[in-house]
């Protein structure tokens, strides 16, 4: 007889929904000695609460997470609620015993990171950061080819993570743009998952620089939300946009390679544009987001005359996780790196093994983060280990 | 209260999986006025289908279609039976009262598919045929284009269905390669998807010429079967493939457009390339599979010296069935097809509503297919209102 | 001493300019032992004449290309004079003794072709038809691919040459509408260059059936050329079309491959699109000419899990003719072929060597476009060693 | 009866060739009302250059520019010696007045190169710099889009210039490598350009910082030079590589927009990659030197779901600078920016107009440059307005 995993999950909006998709697939996909139990869906609203609830497939329903702690029944929480609350929820969590898994960022800042960190060690709880990028095929196989030498010695990682949502003047000042309550704009929205992507492919930073700008500074109010944006009239109020609308930063890994990323959300054309190139001594690979099924791949050990990027259909049943879906060329998309994520998670705590990427790489994501904002507020270079 | 619809789904292998996990997505992301339950899984083997069911999500199994027919709390059968069962599971199921979802191919030739047809026509069911390739977002894009006249008269349509998996002579002699199971080769698996998507887009053919060919006429007999392929020892007897391994096509429609198109699968470097371009007066169009979540579109009435064929990423909230799913950029795959069309076939049950493709497009495709092989046999043109 | 070869230019238009470029630039980027002077541009009208050569860079002019012949001082006749004379012409130089380089089409019909290739084996004298597209590095390294056998056996050609000019049917009848004057609408002029192609690279055909369409039956009546184009007033008479506006065409190699080409002059979006793609049992490859300087492979024989159509290039000292231009990476373009099908042409002259593609393989070419031809007045396929 | 323009060159090697075959093509190819005539060719080693004057066309050869200044008969020098000398050439050229072209960098550092635009404005001669990546059409588009308003207002420039001629740790220490010839490394030869052109496209800079490095730090000395490489034998005695092998830079433009510009020679699968994106307020555009017939262009005033970066084939007869050229599609390459430059800077010496880009433009190039090279041995943002 299977052991029962019981899961809750905190937050019912965009993350919500993806994990609970995530976790709704993993079990007809996977194969788990254990039973995943879509135990308690916890959100302030009871109403929606419990729409959401009966739509996403949750068994139960609460309100009040600190109460929610004290049930026996629940073994895994599963943080998606706004990045502010990351750390109280998490640490109350985790004292509590149970097993958490939490979306990205970690928290808003180093201190706190370090905090979520030392609560971790203290309550030996498996723990997960949901840096979901790193569980797209085609990056596990970068990593694969990296960590087996096919590229040789790293020289160069160039990464953007580019959109285009605000360039209306006209948008209103969402929550987004709001420092207060997002922590940071494009820097730390979009990239922290090129940061966390370039630290699991080619390793630690060792000093960076970063630049950043606000291209439309005041913003009309908003009325209402919708969606990822809202509605403002024509005689709105104006408020300031307190947050970044893009950052650039250059750097240098401790490896010796060079960096340098850019974070946008005025880059008409891009719309979740998060791309990469990596060259190395052997060869080079590319990736695009919104061609999340292929790597591009330069092998110079090809022989002369034959060399050149090839597009890699990262969907073949040798390619990691794809044996669990569809036949080659049957595409995936954006939802499944959630089932991938989650299937690691709950592996670890069911075969009690290490998984990754843990909280200690959330820290050091949010550790690179306060570097490039050390560096913009001061004009200068900061090493990373001054942080 | 809202009304509960029972389904029935028969086979549990690629296309059962397929059809289940687009049956459990369907309420989570699309707001139906019904509760669309998996009530009965149906397959031959009790332990295979007891397994799936559990792992699927199905409440119920049956080993018996005839029985099961005679249950009154099953309001839907969803076929994906072999195709050579098509006709008598869809026409029982039909006589039972039951609304019926068939897999492609609607039958193995045109007759069969006629008396289908008949059968839908006076049983008064809702009928839908898997035609899903309809149901890529960027497709129905491409259809709201041309319906609504943006590519103006149509000249051209010019589509490939291109595999590579059995280029290996060593490759066994798996089922899709014996007539009398597959009933044909290339040219109903692939060529069908592109027949039919070349109807929805462009209208009906008036006459065709095809040529074939099998480049590897003998192979290894299978001894198991493992996934699409199988394994075969050094020492397995050779036998006949008796399908074709590439079929061509040329014909015209009925508005004067002309057409070709090809299917193979001997065309190294091609997953599951399923591509079409369509040139008319004001534009044209291009789409490939592998790319699901883009359409190429080039608009001869954009200002002289910056025209040029665009990339559409297919993924906003203004795009067919994408305000579902996640925000813009966030791709979609092969699986959110089977939802689409789930979500199309309980509308027109729950609302009374026509709903598109029925049987009779089934047969239409089949038509099409069977002037093709005609026009192969004979070595001539074929007109379509011949078969 | 270096020998001196004379070269007499007929015609002066696009591709009279075209040539002239290409004999200037032959010396200066390739060592050729002999000195190549470009001694007599020869035209019907006087003024034009005498302005072109000063332009092009030619020493002397002549009105009368019967007269020229006579000239005891001119070692190679070069023509790009309208299709309908290149018989006559050619058939007079080569009966001087000189060495011709004909334009394509050879002739306007196969019989002509034959009389052609007859009075070229007869004179002894060096030939060359114009097929400069052969000449493109990225062809050149595809041909010299397929003879080392790096993609195995070939399944299948599939070709297009798409154009999209005359789309307007505003658009006036201009010369290459009218068949007693062009011969054939897009399967001569731009059919012709993927047919040659496909037999210098998989060989030759054994049978082909074919289908055209004039899109547009009547057009205004020219009353002045320009360029490519003309000009036609609001009131211009009508005229009828008598040229294929597309011609499609499916076929059989003499090896097994399948062939399916596609010639249109009605493809928005398409400016000079010459494509093509081979599969073989081994790889594939993939050619565009409007980024002439690429060729795509995709090799079987790469690892699992890393393999892919990859971009090469072909622009790097050891590819085909570019070690006598730039460095890699520094591009070619449309012009560069005729330089390089002089340097084979003057090199068997000059070496008395064989070169290739002569008329014989003009007339090969013309043969099945004949056949596509008779297929298309017949309604039947045609095997082409009845032509 | 035209005038005649009498031009001398000083230098034979890789650009000696590309100018002597932009200015015999020059007179082909565009209508100048002068007759420019290839003069003297002027190099330091009498052998190779009567050779090299053969061969590319000149009609004179002189060995001693001071020599050949002292001549009446020289109307443009055309500077393509190393760049160490190029200040004292062109001040002496420009001082016996005259027109001087001169190939970039317009010297090794700014305060030489503004003595030489100082010099310049005192002669009153005709000066420009070869930045001849501003004469591809597509980014002459892209200059004109940007000036009519189509992007907007501008908020990044992204550009990068990648090689990897030199990441085989054996390849020899070549002259490039060398601090004492070069001047610079990646920065100096590639970066350069980009740099210029978003010079051109963007406006000046403000403010800039950078990163450099030299992965291989040692290479085997050079027996001989071979083309750009060379050769080395196993046992060649190692010397000190004295230039950057990569250099990043960030910056904000006076305008307020963002730059970020990488050089690198070690990016593995770039032969010539100049690339760079920018976005604005209205629009984006993408371009890339392999593709250097082609923009990118991505209009954000498209209808709504129809949005997405089209292609331009900068190809057709109303782009810049090809109605001198092929039909449409017919592309062209490399060499014909070079032919484009001559064509402006000759037109503005017949009639005595502005021309660009001049000395001036060379000088603010070099501004930025320094500024990198400040920022680099300071660890500092620069602001340019301190050079």
């Amino acid at each position: 007889m299977k052991r029962t995993i019981n899961v809750a999950l905190i937050g019912y909006k965009f993350m919500g929904k993806a994990h609970s998709n995530g976790l709704k697939k993993l079990p007809m996909f996977f194969d788990l000695d254990a039973d995943i139990k879509m135990k308690v869906l916890c959100g302030r609203d009871p109403e929606w609460v419990k729409q959401s609830a009966a739509k996403f497939g949750w068994d139960d329903i609460e309100t009040n997470w600190v109460e929610m702690f004290k049930r026996s029944d629940i073994d895994v929480v599963d943080i998606t609620a706004p990045s502010n609350v990351h750390k109280e929820i998490a640490i109350a969590a985790m004292e509590s015993g149970k097993n958490v898994f939490c979306e990205k960022p970690l928290a808003l800042n180093v201190a706190d990171a370090r905090e979520m960190v030392a609560a971790a060690q203290k309550s030996g709880v498996k723990n997960q950061i949901g840096f979901n990028y790193r569980f797209v095929p085609a990056i596990c196989l970068a990593k694969k080819m990296i960590d087996d030498g096919v590229l040789g010695k790293i020289f160069h990682f160039r990464g953007v993570f580019l959109q285009d949502w605000i360039i209306d003047p006209n948008f209103p000042l969402v929550w987004r743009l709001d420092k207060s309550v997002a922590g940071s704009g494009s820097l730390g929205d979009l990239g922290a998952h090129v940061i966390d992507t370039a630290r699991f492919l080619v390793g630690d930073f060792k000093k960076v620089v970063g630049i950043e700008k606000t291209f439309v500074n005041k913003r009309p109010i908003v009325e209402k939300m919708i969606g990822l944006s809202g509605s403002a009239s024509a005689n709105s109020p104006m408020g300031d946009v307190t947050v970044d609308d893009a950052t650039l930063m250059m750097g240098e890994f401790e490896c010796g390679a060079l960096c340098s990323i850019e974070a946008s959300r005025f880059a008409n054309g891009h719309n979740n544009d998060m791309s990469f190139e990596i060259n190395g001594s052997k060869g080079s690979i590319r990736f695009s987001f919104e061609r999340m099924n292929e790597l591009e791949f330069y092998n110079n050990e090809d022989p002369n005359g034959l060399k050149g990027f090839r597009t890699i259909s990262v969907t073949e049943g040798n390619h990691p996780y794809i044996n669990a879906w569809w036949p080659a060329g049957h595409v995936i998309g954006y939802e499944h790196t959630f089932v991938h994520e989650f299937y690691e998670f709950f592996s670890s705590i069911i075969n009690d093994t290490p998984n990754s990427p843990d909280f200690v790489e959330g820290m050091k994501c949010s550790q690179v983060i306060e570097a490039i904002e050390t560096s913009i507020k001061n004009g200068c270079w900061i090493n990373i280990n001054e942080i």
